[in-house]
């Protein structure tokens, strides 16, 4: 392909962008196909000789649109948003063309550079503490992660890394195998999946701890368990407080749990995936009120913030830590000035690195401060809305405190009523969500996702609720 | 942004991406900035309100071009190439403009199933056994991973869950910790730095084999350290073999480190990132003869087959091997279909995954098989005509078979020599290489990367190199 098919051809699909954003809502949003669809709809093969353009760009709709879950759609209302825009978008085509990939300062100092300045606006915005900052005093810094799974594993594996070390200076002869036998990590039961799983692959003991009625994990909880287990000869070395928890929203107290991992020596991660975004507005900052406690902060741009995945904004007090977690510097990638500037190959899991931080400069600046803040308060009033109409039905319950996009909510009485509406909604398709469950209470998440929900969207899915649990309530009562 | 100035805004982004290509060649190849340079560029914080759209198109050549070392020039030889294409910027914006997260099939079934099917089409290109494909019987398949680094580990991790089960059979009461302390892992001294790093992150120890003179580890030094460890009570669970690897280009050799492997139960893994893609081509299948014994084959099609990074291919022979590594199920991600298709989330480290597999469909469908082949050879030619020209200069050796698209060459005598002349060519700028070691011998490595590198990009470069060799010589024939 020339450069001048590719202005033509591009130019068709930025206009089936645009079409595919403006039409997204007539779309089904949960789509009705069933597993192994597109088998059928494809060649077994790759071709010997190019396929037209045109054949390609015909199959968007004939092969791929049938099978798409609309997660830009109004009617989208499941798991948590995860962020689109126009100006990211042209930071990515930027970024591809550039096609660099920035594992060292020299492999690209300006991928590194932009990194840098990057970090330290989004933590402006967020007001986070200057210790998380690049340009005051101190260790402090950030670095893009692809995911937040990614940056709980790679702050639980810097923690092991201190830990073993700490351990070799009392006793050289201590293994790996021994000091994970006696490691031991904590995270409420109301954390992501995605904590146990850094257990897991850590190859350390992960507890969940137990939370009080709101989903909140408590400092005395942790205590209690941080001294139980030293008493057993543990080493507890790791807390993984959530600041947004994805069944509820639910905030653990890091006012409380600060204090108590910084008496017994415990670095303690925030995973604030979901509710970081919202922080840029000061209503909602003393959320994390006690951050300054912890060792590692991370938020997902990617999903709140217009930022398009992938996007995981990691900040730590001390760089060192995660520069050290793994030393492997082979001659191929050192450089002359090593040292001066970070080479985030070190920062993380994967080795190669996209030009990330285009994302945030494109967005933060093409948006600015308040026309950020202004979509997160608009998200946060369509979810206070939703809760109106949930509170004003008596049928419904509220199922956990609604403080940010996330309406949790389920029909009075046995779970399987929820259960019930759930499957007729996901059947019928308009609008799309997602269960959750806690302290045996199943309900309905509806998050506002689309980057364009309005509040008539809300309304109707609203109407849409209403309409099918008439459907389980009038079988109940027959049956 | 609307939608109407999205396309404006689009249609100048696309322009200026095919000048950049048209025009790189004439920049520096490698930037001349000092760490730091960045900073003065860039305000120190976000602005309040929007940034102009005129500004920052602007800044892109203000800003962000003067730090960016080209990796898309026909002058950059360093590393390893990393793809770039127009059919792939083409499939990243449909990608962007669906913003889904295809982490279960329910997520966005298209997702799911066309990745189901790109991973077989790209299988097959590679003539890969029957038994890694989906579309042929057994528990084969394939899925996309970030990295070739990510794509080691999650096999690393899958077999150290293998072995635990299996050592839990014998023993219910063996922990973690007993268990790590005695598995070993296996490579040669010429895998690449992601390798030992998986060890350290699995907690496992990673044993280092010497390579013959070639750089190939061969099966008789591999089954001596089996046996060795085997004697000492040690647990024998993993090998990495690589296939062309970033010292050198050298291929392990698979023939007899499969049987081997087989013999003692242990998960052989092939590392093939860069040279994998050169398979498709018949001639170079070879040099995988004996994959068939492996558990576990992955490439970086983001190197050399025009699909951009991020996109490593991993296929396994089993994949409820992988699926089954970290079994972690919350509601919020459980769907009616489950185990239908696969739920990619369970073969991977991160949880979120973008749409990645419509980068492969664009691009093998738009160049088809042949256009594919004939890049990979074109790129291997330039090589042999870079060889030649070395070997007819005889101030110069080759350091290695030039086998795909690498060259390592050096000036006879001492290392400094070709260190000093490493040192002019990247303060010179015109050209970037980067350097390897192996044996004790230094030397400089030229990789064919560009995509559009031509012959008489090649010839410059040796005129470069000749030219900086004459000031090289001069000044140690005076000193």
């Amino acid at each position: 392909m020339e450069g001048s098919e590719f202005e033509e051809h591009g130019a068709q699909m930025l206009h089936y962008v645009t079409s595919y954003m403006d039409s997204v809502r007539s779309r089904r949003a949960l789509p009705d196909v069933q597993p192994g669809f597109m088998q059928e709809l494809i060649p077994s093969r790759a071709p010997e000789t190019p396929d037209k353009w045109e054949d390609v760009f015909k199959d968007i709709e004939r092969v791929i649109m049938p099978g798409v879950t609309h997660w830009q759609s109004p009617n989208f209302f499941a798991y948590f948003p995860t962020a689109q825009s126009y100006p990211s978008m042209l930071a990515d085509m930027l970024c591809n063309a550039i096609g660099c990939i920035g594992f060292t300062w020299a492999s690209c100092p300006s991928c590194t550079e932009l990194e840098v300045v990057m970090m330290d606006w989004l933590g402006q915005l967020l007001h986070l503490p200057d210790s998380f900052l690049f340009c005051k005093p101190g260790k402090g810094g950030g670095v893009i992660q692809g995911t937040a799974s990614e940056a709980t594993l790679m702050c639980l594996l810097s923690a092991r890394t201190l830990f073993f070390k700490k351990e070799r200076e009392k006793n050289p002869d201590v293994t790996m195998g021994q000091l994970v036998d006696r490691l031991v990590a904590y995270c409420s039961d109301q954390a992501h999946s995605s904590v146990e799983r850094a257990g897991l692959i850590g190859a350390v003991r992960m507890r969940k701890l137990e939370t009080d009625e709101k989903g909140s994990l408590r400092g005395p909880t942790l205590k209690a368990a941080i001294l139980e287990d030293k008493a057993k000869g543990l080493l507890p070395f790791f807390v993984c407080a959530t600041s947004g928890t994805t069944t509820s929203c639910a905030f653990d107290n890091l006012k409380e749990l600060g204090p108590v991992c910084q008496e017994h020596g415990v670095w303690m991660h925030v995973d604030a995936a979901y509710a970081g975004s919202a922080f840029i507005c000061p209503e909602f900052r003393p959320l994390i009120d006690g951050v300054e406690h912890a060792m590692s902060f991370n938020f997902n741009p990617h999903k709140w913030l217009k930022i398009m995945f992938d996007c995981s904004a990691l900040w730590v007090q001390n760089t060192d830590y995660l520069r050290y977690a793994f030393d492997v510097d082979p001659l191929y990638l050192k450089h002359e000035n090593q040292g001066v500037m970070p080479d985030f190959r070190h920062w993380q899991i994967p080795l190669g690195r996209r030009f990330r931080s285009l994302k945030i400069w494109f967005v933060l600046r093409l948006y600015g401060q308040r026309k950020l803040q202004e979509a997160i308060r608009k998200d946060v009033r369509l979810a206070h809305e939703f809760e109106t109409m949930v509170r004003s039905d008596d049928r419904f319950e509220i199922a956990a405190d609604v403080i940010l996009g996330l309406v949790c909510f389920r029909l009075k009485g046995e779970n399987e009523l929820s259960e019930r509406l759930l499957k007729l909604l996901n059947a019928d398709g308009r609008i799309h969500l997602v269960p959750s469950k806690m302290k045996g209470n199943f309900f309905l998440r509806l998050a506002i996702c689309g980057p364009d929900t309005q509040s008539s969207d809300v309304r109707r899915a609203w109407d849409v609720i209403r309409e099918l649990t008439d459907v389980v309530l009038k079988s109940d009562a027959k049956s």
